[in-house]
């Protein structure tokens, strides 16, 4: 038995959709009544969780959509998971529940083994973590250890001085410094202020909001496929400009770099991948320049690109400072490796809850199932096929798949359509014909399914795929 | 029956510590191994939540204290409530832990009565709620809520302009417009880098990170009790110099300032009231200067001083524009009234959870079980009683109670030691006594017990607290 076999043995085998247009009455119903108190303008369909199984998500008016999108990449095992919902019935999980902790002061008898938990499933050369809430959360939490760190080093762990103690009340440096982080075109990191700062994805994201004078570094646009050796020497001199555009900012920008930012593949941002030599580079500057090195794994963490940390494939050495996560861990926080990175005094990393023990046990339940069921050697071998099946359609339709992106990295699989205004036609098209698929940046597909995607939801999205293509854009 | 008793039939009578030292032994042991991924400098002792119950907290020593603490004011209820186990095994509940949805783009069909639950207890004048994750999250959301609603005003509904979407890209104005956030001394709003720049009430809280260089007015420092008709003089001319400080700064601030945020009580900054004329006061300043009003109900909120939001003490007329919670709510999020602020566009204020369903679930079973019980009156009752009592206490002790206050404020009640030395020593010696207690700013105790306290529980901590003083203090 496969794990969804084994997980959904009531799975259905296609995709419904009753409703002659997507969305249904029932669902422009439920969207209008929601709408008086929740801003619907981005919704899809209103989704009913008790009916969704698997890797198939079903909205209220009955309609059963194989699900490549999985909650913004945030599913990690599907719908309605029985592993999971046995913690979700645990004692821990409804102590979790009602009696939330102040961590850091009130920490739990549970935490010890919950934090060890996720320690399990930490990338190469981490073995500390510190929690939060949310992907943004995590960066911000991971921008403030880099910053105590940073400035702690330049004081070589003296005490703080009665100049930085009084500035600091008034907003003003030396105590509250001028310090940034460096980040990438393109980047997406959240959309609290430091985060949105450090995001450069689309305007939408940050117009009217105060931003910190940060510095957006040029990010590689390769031609792909990566490994192809047509494209290396190309690509490899795109690599070596970005990587030039990097050091001269840390050189020049007028606020010091105290981090760098980046995600493996830039996911909001439209996919586009990093090279190991890229991020190797990265790496050789940071320690050449002080800068602390920072990786986003929010999205591509937890297995979908067929490794359970994706810039775990550039093996970074040595391994870089902090590890971003949250999305299909739920849970989320930063990893870290220097003990440096725990600040000088208690407090200076602190807020009431110190992360959502619920979550976290969330989190130590999944990274456990995908290890039981060695989901990322499945991840690895659907994604391969997957790929081979979309070059297949590439071959019919060359105009309508650019850029053909994720070979080798799991089903974290993307391609570009020639106008935002066909893509958005064609992930219309595929919901209608039963599947949810999402897309990023402005013209690009995005396939994100669970962990629990397997051959033959490939073979009906495929399918789907094409009849839709057929529909709409030939 | 009493709502505790009916509650907790099991509820200890009196608090026990067996150990000779606090922390005992297991505790030390627990935090060592737990010290190896936590940072435990913190800790007060680790909790067994299992064992607590109602007003009593345990740790792993089998130590059990009458909580006045409830994990930084965040148990509205006591611990393991049978309601809210109730609510934590529900099946809407299973499904928001394993199911998280992303709200936005999919929200589930349970989402409308979660929110309209929440928006039952919505402050007077306020009737829609955006979600969020923790307080400091809460005020940021805020913040950007009123940030898109300034700029929307300024460019009277035009769109934005080429200049605006270029720049913003580069985190420079107009599109990341310099614009400010008028906060006060003393105040606490969160630890993220906006909310951070807002807060102003320690500097280990705020060193060694980049802050936006927004402006901290001066907040009243009265004369208690607030009621007296000696203090009343002092008290306004108090309250009107800070005004004036208020709108000169407005005025003179070289950002602008597009909104004002401010607690009810200050009450990491030492449990600092703002009187009814001083909110009123800033009602009139905020639509005289266009600026967004803000109140920081995060800790104030949810019932403890008697009203189920502390401003509604205030009356302040018209309402304020945006409210923030969190803590006893375990959700977080703001309210609001003026559809103006929601944003003129999809995406603006968006993420990809858009608030925790899990957390909502909890806090409509709160906010229904503080009206079922009527546990607003018993805060005033209580509170009224707790009150009295510590003024026997200061009469005896008139060196030890400096500025005691809340009267009339439920149990959100505070007085200052004469040194913070001395008042470290006495929260250390009440928990040796079985009282669990926490300070706020640098000599001040504060009270902040669940809403199931009950006289009873006044009359041992009243005891202990008498005992405790006899011990170190005199």
């Amino acid at each position: 038995m496969t794990p969804a076999e084994s997980y959904y043995p009531t799975e259905p085998s296609v995709p419904t959709v009753l409703t002659e247009t997507v969305p249904g009455q029932f669902t422009l119903k439920a969207m209008s009544q929601l709408g008086e108190v929740f801003d619907v303008r981005p919704s899809y369909f209103v989704a009913d969780f008790e009916k969704s199984i698997g890797n198939y998500i079903v909205d209220v008016d009955g309609n059963t959509y194989l699900d490549l999108y999985a909650q913004i990449a945030s599913i990690a095992l599907g719908y309605n998971n029985p592993a999971l919902i046995e913690v979700a019935k645990s004692p821990e999980m409804i102590r979790a529940l009602v009696d939330r902790p102040a961590l850091g002061n009130f920490p739990s008898k549970d935490l010890e083994s919950m934090l060890k938990q996720i320690l399990k499933f930490a990338p190469k050369g981490q073995d500390h973590v510190w929690s939060g809430l949310s992907g943004a959360d995590a960066n911000e939490l991971a921008f403030k250890a880099a910053f105590m760190y940073y400035k702690n080093k330049q004081r070589q762990g003296k005490d703080f001085t009665k100049e930085e103690n009084e500035s600091v009340m008034n907003n003003l440096p030396p105590g509250s410094p001028d310090l940034a982080v460096l980040s990438f075109k393109r980047a997406f990191h959240g959309r609290l202020f430091a985060s949105g700062s450090a995001t450069c994805s689309k305007p939408i994201h940050k117009l009217d909001l105060p931003a910190f004078r940060w510095p957006h570094a040029e990010f590689p646009s390769y031609k792909y496929p990566l490994g192809d050796k047509a494209n290396a020497e190309f690509n490899q001199r795109e690599d070596d400009r970005c990587l030039k555009n990097v050091e001269e900012l840390i050189k020049t920008w007028p606020i010091p770099v105290a981090a760098l930012l980046i995600e493996p593949i830039q996911s909001e941002g439209g996919d586009n991948h990093a090279s190991k030599y890229f991020l190797q580079g990265l790496r050789d500057l940071t320690l050449k320049y002080n800068v602390v090195y920072i990786i986003d794994e929010v999205q591509t963490g937890v297995g979908s690109t067929g490794k359970f940390w994706c810039h775990e494939y550039a093996d970074i050495t040595p391994p870089v400072d902090l590890v971003t996560f949250s999305k299909k861990f739920q849970s989320a926080g930063y990893f870290f490796h220097d003990p440096a990175f725990i600040p000088s005094a208690p407090y200076r990393q602190f807020n009431t809850w110190c992360g959502e023990p619920a979550r976290m046990l969330i989190a130590g339940a999944i990274g456990e199932e995908i290890v039981k069921n060695d989901l990322l050697s499945q991840c690895s071998r659907v994604g391969a096929y997957m790929f081979k099946k979309l070059e297949g359609l590439q071959k019919e339709h060359p105009t309508l798949f650019h850029n053909l992106r994720g070979k080798d990295r799991g089903t974290f699989i993307a391609w570009d359509l020639p106008s935002s205004e066909q893509r958005d036609l064609l992930l219309k098209t595929l919901r209608a014909n039963g599947c949810n698929v999402g897309g990023c940046s402005t013209n690009a597909v995005r396939l994100r399914p669970s962990l629990t995607f397997e051959e033959k939801h490939c073979d009906i999205f495929i399918n789907v795929l094409a009849k839709s293509i057929a529909q709409v854009l030939v």
